[in-house]
């Protein structure tokens, strides 16, 4: 108690009392993860403002032998920022948030190229850059409340991976404060830089077991003049990466976004989530939601993906599909999208897998993986969308209509382990942009080698000995 | 004695004797780099012609206490490649060539990868790539002798990595045989993977010293169906970067190409090249080579840069310029960015320069540099060319007209120190895209800070505890 005491005013001395929380009601929100999957313990959340402040917290951890869990804007899916309970460090662990470190540091337009700190909300980003006249592509659903720091400790996806990549692709250079509370400078702003190691993707999606990153530089593009947004249905997920193929083949680049939607995710949207329709008048198994951009305004984007459309329709693997003809338009399709997490939760619980695949498996994947759950869960609904032009589908399943809840859940570990085994088999991961965090720590060892498992272990325990860095998360 | 007697014969097991090279001409080729500024010595050469030969080379040079250093294409500038001399290791080292390692094992259309080994010559994976109608888009000058191997131990750039990225982002997934002899099989293909650290990015770019990559699955694209090359003049190199901001605005990753050319770049080629013209009629201090490339074969590109050009041309940046009107016009002005080394080569002896910088900081740091060498070596030809769309120049150095080699070379630890002094001062880098190798080894001390040292050595340390992999190289 009295190391503890200790540690608190040590603490409160680095980023003033005002920033560190004990009390069980201060320490509520920060000890769950958003969907209520799990809640840890931990000795005090600390709020540092600044770089020199996280370093000086990370040495009176220590000090003091304590762990610490970072965390942003708690937008995680896998428990990554939550503490364990019970603790996985003798001592406890503390949580970090990052959240009042939210500067945007610099702009650097001939060098296209953002630095901005850990606690900068994905969105203020975006919207820093656009008022530059730039693009930061970075885009999925919690951008409203997830940070940069969240974003690149697990190495975020979203919509634009195919154009642009993932937050992975995005960065240039990082600040980290090390395991021993040294300060790594790595905000570098170059494209070519062949000097050693890159610690930079050592640290990108680490989940905070290495480090504790304090700020990026992050790439920035032209902004996008033109964009065409069509709502199509397809025959089959074969089909779709048909059709994704030969988009790619005349449009390259400008296709910068190509979701996959079944039915069954849109009969949610449209049931749960207020003043949706659907866009088409037949209800198809299988629609894509598809984008082109382009930075050049003479294009016509949306004359030729009509073309390309109506080339496509004699075809078989195009049913029907729109164009939008606006931006609301194009915002409603967007929206239907955007909302199939949320249809789901209301829809009540479910089971999700974050998957990927090599594209050419996808629609193999679905047609057995589908095939397997009909027989061992009879009715269970099979709510499959996602990022197909990236391999990554959300193969999520909601209860069958007449089951409960705790039979449902019971069945879990057998169901996960019926899809995940298959994604193995079929050269895919079982975690394509969430990461492992508590959810899938003890999973991956079944799909890992052991020679990558002690790869993994052998930097770990070089960066971080003491094993202070968000214990019980990914390893 | 013994020891190395009992090593050959393991090895010949291995590999079939016809794969072991012990005597000093045979050996030769492999124990000195193509410039001819390193020589190094071996116990032998041996070329193994599968990974499970790889793996069994390792154990066996683990079982000997001996060093590996590999070897691909043998066309890296920086004696990454070449052994040390003296060995840098007590018990010496051998060479293992990967060349025989040159397979292609699969290409996968749908999921646009392309698995080969290690040992493939890249011209002949881009040819791999063609013939299934894709696009692989590593492009250097050394493309018909390099091989994969090096360009992802390299994390080799070139003329394209605007567009398309280094060979680090062209990667997917790698097999590799770790310093203990056990294969790292991670040759995904997957754009989407979130399930631990990623070894892949260390493994690139490490030189050789964590490992010997065996395969690699890469990325492939659709091949253009439509391109336009310029050559302009342009009135500085600010007036460059400003011209490459405003065609990035427009054209977006249209832009494939920018490569800036000073005037004694040009004036080297145009004296040592049979068969080379100036495309434009006046001499000017600096031309870029730029080529817009589009998957789509409708847009008029070449229509379209001119327009854009002749717009150019009232403002001040553009002086004058010449679209190319046929490939083999094209080809002649890629011919001279693509024998700028060679020319420099037969000009007599140079100090080079491969560097990289915010892009941002491109004009000042040239203003600089010409500046602080005109005043150290009085006479100095500067033969300054690059990437400048990535920030990476080759800021290279020709004697005085009378000065003699001796001199000159007695000068070069003191211009590489103010060269590279600037090019830290500026944020940028010591090593764009050729590594540290030998070259650079002692020199990137200099440079980098003790935490990031740090960090690497302890990298270095977890992977490869008994120092066999590449010694005296990178670190």
């Amino acid at each position: 108690v009295s190391d503890s005491l200790n540690l608190f005013a040590v603490l409160a001395d680095i980023v003033g009392p005002a920033h560190v929380h004990r009390d069980a009601g201060d320490m509520a929100p920060f000890l769950t993860d958003w969907r209520g999957r799990y809640r840890g313990q931990a000795l005090c959340v600390v709020r540092p403002g600044s770089t020199e402040e996280v370093a000086a917290i990370v040495a009176a951890c220590n000090a003091a032998d304590v762990a610490m869990v970072p965390q942003g804007g708690n937008t995680g899916l896998v428990g990554g920022a939550t503490p364990c309970s019970p603790s996985r460090h003798a001592r406890g662990e503390i949580v970090v948030c990052l959240t009042r470190m939210n500067r945007i540091r610099a702009i650097d337009l001939d060098n296209n190229t953002i630095t901005v700190e850990a606690g900068c909300i994905l969105q203020s980003v975006q919207e820093a850059a656009a008022a530059a006249g730039r693009l930061f592509p970075l885009s999925l659903a919690a951008e409203g409340s997830a940070t940069i720091g969240g974003n690149l400790s697990t190495n975020a996806g979203g919509v634009q991976v195919l154009r642009y990549g993932n937050m992975r692709e995005l960065t240039l250079g990082l600040e980290v404060v090390m395991a021993d509370g040294r300060v790594w400078d790595g905000l570098r702003g170059l494209r070519k830089d062949n000097t050693g190691y890159d610690l930079k993707h050592l640290l990108i999606g680490a989940e905070g077991t290495l480090g504790l990153i304090t700020a990026a530089v992050l790439k920035l593009f032209p902004l996008p003049r033109d964009k065409a947004t069509a709502w199509v249905a397809v025959s089959s997920p074969a089909a779709a990466v048909e059709l994704l193929g030969r988009l790619r083949d005349t449009c390259g680049e400008r296709v910068s976004a190509f979701e996959i939607i079944g039915q069954s995710a849109l009969g949610l949207v449209l049931r749960h989530i207020p003043q949706t329709r659907a866009p088409l008048a037949a209800v198809h198994p299988w629609q894509v939601l598809l984008e082109l951009t382009d930075m050049d305004a003479a294009g016509n984007l949306n004359g030729r993906l009509e073309q390309l459309l109506v080339r496509e329709m004699g075809g078989g693997c195009l049913l029907d599909g729109v164009v939008a003809k606006s931006e609301s338009q194009a915002q409603a399709v967007w929206n239907l999208r955007e909302n199939i997490s949320e249809a789901q939760r209301i829809e009540g619980i479910s089971i999700k897998h974050d998957i990927s695949l090599p594209i050419s498996r996808i629609a193999e994947f679905i047609a057995r993986a589908d095939l397997l759950l009909e027989k061992q869960m009879p009715g269970l609904r099979i709510v499959c969308f996602g990022h197909i032009g990236d391999g990554n589908l959300h193969y999520n399943l909601s209860k069958a209509l007449p089951q409960d809840n705790d039979e449902f859940i019971a069945g879990q570990p057998a169901v996960n382990r019926m899809v995940h085994d298959l994604v193995h088999a079929l050269g895919g991961s079982i975690s394509a942009e969430h990461g492992l965090g508590q959810l899938k720590r003890d999973e991956i060892r079944r799909y890992k080698s052991q020679v990558e498992l002690d790869l993994m272990r052998s930097i770990k325990s070089a960066l971080d000995p003491r094993g202070l860095m968000n214990p019980g998360k990914m390893l």
